[in-house]
């Protein structure tokens, strides 16, 4: 990968992405073109998709209001792509500015930004301005132009599955329905790219199969269940939702619908002794985890975000950019996730291979005089409490939630302890 | 039912009723009348019920003490029955005021009320005084009259089994042993005789069985198990023993011996988020809970009050009057016993029809616009978390207790979804 | 037993215990003059137990610094037996003060007391003393002491086996490898040898085998653990690691590794509403436990103290004397096994015999004049707490849980119960 996330992340950001359409054609291009393992899977309009049917294609080549007297634009879609009110049907009239008014969506309470807002499933149009220039329209009559196109075509999503020696599969999912925003969601689909590049270059021999797709949020997900749900279902022992990882102003875990699936463990093992993490309960739950861990299907899958979308002022917003998404933000999140896949291809359940504690003295792994002061932290603590649970049946998360250590430390103190010859590994769940 | 609740309990305060006698006689003869599926059960004095004796019937026609001098009658039983020991003996005797002063039982830190007690199973007489009263009685010789009988006889009960169709149970539990005293103990009563009412007029074809019972507490709870226990364990699957239910002040819980069963759950549903909602562990149990839960009965009962037994100023004082009882009080009971009633009859355990979140905007039960703001609670919030936990496994009290939701909106929502044929209702545990 | 437990623990306490050696033979040889249960176990020097080796038995005869200028001695091994390094192998050399610096150990902040410090697995050698001493002493060259010798010898240890009427053990276990210190580890072997004393005395037909075992730390009791492993997990369902039990300052409980034993409910229960009972999870273990409590070795065992280990300033210093350790610590101590011990005497899960609540009150176990005001608690309610929890299923302990009772509460009211015929007790698991 030549380019950093950062810079990824900015070269697609221009596109007008919507849940179809050309922007998110674009999109997922640019991501299999870095990856032939990802495969795209169409849905033609009119398709049933569960209880869903797949919608029109959207696109779009220009939006504006035009002041009739001047000759001045406004809400102009070349400008910015929030402008439009997603999957606005094409329109080319004349209005006075009072009855505009009522199609034009702005924040009240942040008057410099531009809101975001669709209407996918019910026939609409609107603009979307800051409250300061709505308010400094001028007055008179306006020309109102939306030149986009609602016509049968395709929904879109690109996937790939990555074979390891077990069919049990570590799942990834994120999404690329969104215009010009950076942290919700440009900054998914990269990490997720990222992900993916990790996986294939530093496990040559991987454990786990492991599955990745984007797509569009909501009906790209349930479009993809639709047709894989029955095999995910079997094979996925764990799953991560990745949406809103950019930021660096805290890391954040959605939980599954009841918070005890094997991936809650992961991640909050992953997440332990970071900076500002919270836990939010399902019932804050947003986005595709609201699919996936649907009744029937039920799989089990964690959201995790840096600043949980609906939680930073900037959401859903033109303030979402790369004031919001950092270089660092996005390799936190990175570094999140490559501690729980080494987890995985580590061996979930290690195990000690002596009776009783080993002695580690001989060994160089611990230290030889004894001067047990109080309260002091033993030299070799977590190296001790990694080994009292591995009894082969905690899962290396169990043992980062009883020790309260960190993912990444009991990962490294198990390959040492490996490396000595102290530990079992063992690949079952 | 002609009369409200607060008429019933009103026409029913003064008799005198106790654990045997007329006065529960003459109570239960007015359920009965009310209801024809009350039937009597009576147990004659000296039959063994497990651990215990069915003692003499007790009966009363007066009882004051005289001041010989003046003639003035003081604790006139007929001006209020709280001021004789409950199961006195007949007394008729001369005593100086110093010697009788021994019997008189009066609460120092209520020097105004009269309070409540009994002596069911120590021969004994006593009377209950006002401690102002008793302190303002004048020196000299008085004449003591207890004018009751303590003869064989019955202890009566009244039960009704309304037949569902299934032979599962819904039980309710409650008791007229007290004499005038409003909330402990005429609420329970009124209060069930209209959960009767509710069952049998709503419900036509009650898929489960209900099961009243109104009898003296504890004699008569041990009685009635003594001969039904083994249909009650085998049948019932949730009950609640009734008793404080008429003050407007608190809704309480007191759980069952581990605060586990399908009662406990159903009751904390029903009371979420309502005002001053009290839960209380079994260890500050004191009324028919105490043999429904006993070791070898185990019942899945828990207690339902509004301010619990024990924790209200007027409680086992002649100040629980129609100043602690109100309408609003029992009504408000009322409510959440058909909030329960209504989920038990709705389908316990529903199942959403889809996969994946249905699509509620074609339905008309989603807003078609999305401006998802930050901290908002979503317009269909309410709706999408329930649907997210219908899952066939949790009951609707799950369903409350993991999206905090009040159970009468849970089951409000289920009948929406229900009637959008989105819902599949299954009427098992 | 002629001696209190303190007065043991004074005689003991000049001897130069450790790992092996002479002063850990003559404890031994104390405590199995006491108790002709006791039984000598001894392991070669070079022998294996599981992934350790036997070291070198360890015997001193004296060891000192001489200034040569003066003649005076300093860290005076006869004076007190901490002024050397465990294990220290023989020197006999003259030394700069400069360079003999480095191989003083002192306690910086508490410039008074010598610390303890021991180098059992690596050959080393080297003094201790005050930081106030060493900060005194005079320049010039040392001549530096140490007759000791490390020679192919034994490490010992002690074990009883009292038999029950069953196979299932409570096990009992203590170190006995410190030097001149009170709490830790006189305090620990002393208790042990009062607990023998207790059920030898107390249950003739004990239900339980009883297994003690007094060892040097780790490395005995790996050894231990290494020839009866497989017997000891096979029968022991309850064990207690005992140490630094002889102060008044708090009750200790440090929790098996996951917290969930018999043995930790049993010490919890002996503990509740003691006063400064603290509960330490295995994280913040550092005794015996840590061999007990080892994947695959795994017993069902918490390790029980007065002030923790490592807790109280005075801990591994020349400070922990009989100004730590008291009569009163000891016995305090002693009456929590006590309990312990009576309830498995007295049948782990006693049941009521009677359905529903028996009637108490002609039994005389019940006030019969009712009585019932606000808040207060019912004369009886401890025994009906304690009734309403015998199900045959709870244990005692269980029943100290739920009811927030002390253990030894619980036993002597199954104890009344059981004398008025009102229990079923049960001597299973």
């Amino acid at each position: 990968m030549e380019l950093s996330l950062l810079e990824q992340a900015k070269k697609l950001f221009p596109l007008c992405r919507s849940i179809t359409g050309n922007g998110l054609r674009k999109t997922l291009d640019y991501f299999e073109d870095l990856h032939p393992d990802l495969n795209r899977i169409s849905f033609p309009t009119g398709a049933e998709v569960f209880d869903w049917l797949i919608p029109k294609e959207w696109n779009i080549n220009n939006a504006y209001i035009e002041h009739l007297e001047t000759g001045k634009k406004y809400a102009d879609f070349s400008i910015c792509n929030l402008h439009v009110v997603g999957y606005s049907e094409p329109i080319n009239l004349v209005m006075e500015l009072e009855d505009l008014k009522s199609k034009i969506y702005t924040l009240a309470d942040q008057p410099n930004w531009i809101p975001y807002v669709t209407s996918y499933y019910q026939k609409n149009w609107g603009f979307c301005m800051s409250e300061k220039e709505k308010n400094n329209l001028p007055e008179g009559k306006y020309k109102v132009v939306i030149d986009s196109s609602l016509d049968d075509g395709f929904l879109e999503l690109s996937h790939a599955i990555i074979k390891g020696t077990t069919t049990e599969e570590i799942f990834f999912s994120s999404y690329v329905c969104h215009p010009s925003m950076a942290n919700n969601e440009l900054s998914g689909p990269v990490l997720l790219s990222a992900i993916l590049d990790y996986v294939k270059k530093t496990y040559k021999n991987n454990k786990y199969t492991y599955r990745f797709v984007l797509l569009p949020e909501t009906i790209g997900s349930i479009s993809y269940l639709s047709l894989n749900y029955k095999k995910m279902k079997e094979n996925i022992i764990s799953g991560f939702n990745l949406s809103c990882v950019g930021d660096e102003r805290s890391y954040s875990h959605v939980q599954s619908a009841y918070g005890n699936t094997l991936s809650d463990k992961a991640l909050s093992a992953a997440l332990k002794g970071l900076e500002n993490v919270k836990t939010y309960s399902y019932l804050q739950r947003g986005s595709d985890e609201r699919q996936y861990c649907a009744p029937g299907i039920d799989l089990p899958l964690c959201t995790f975000c840096r600043t949980k979308f609906g939680e930073y002022p900037e959401y859903h917003t033109s303030a979402d950019d790369f004031s919001v998404v950092t270089e660092n933000g996005l390799n936190g999140s990175l570094e999140v996730m490559k501690s729980i896949i080494d987890a995985f291809e580590l061996g979930l359940n290690p195990s000690v291979r002596t009776y009783c504690e080993p002695q580690l003295g001989k060994r160089g792994l611990y230290p030889n005089i004894s001067k047990e002061n109080n309260n002091e932290r033993h030299p070799a603590q977590t190296r001790m409490d990694v080994l009292a649970y591995c009894n082969g049946e905690n899962s290396i998360f169990d043992i980062c939630n009883l020790t309260g250590l960190n993912l990444r430390t009991v990962v490294d103190e198990i390959n040492i302890l490996d490396f000595n010859d102290l530990i079992i590994n063992n690949c079952n769940k």
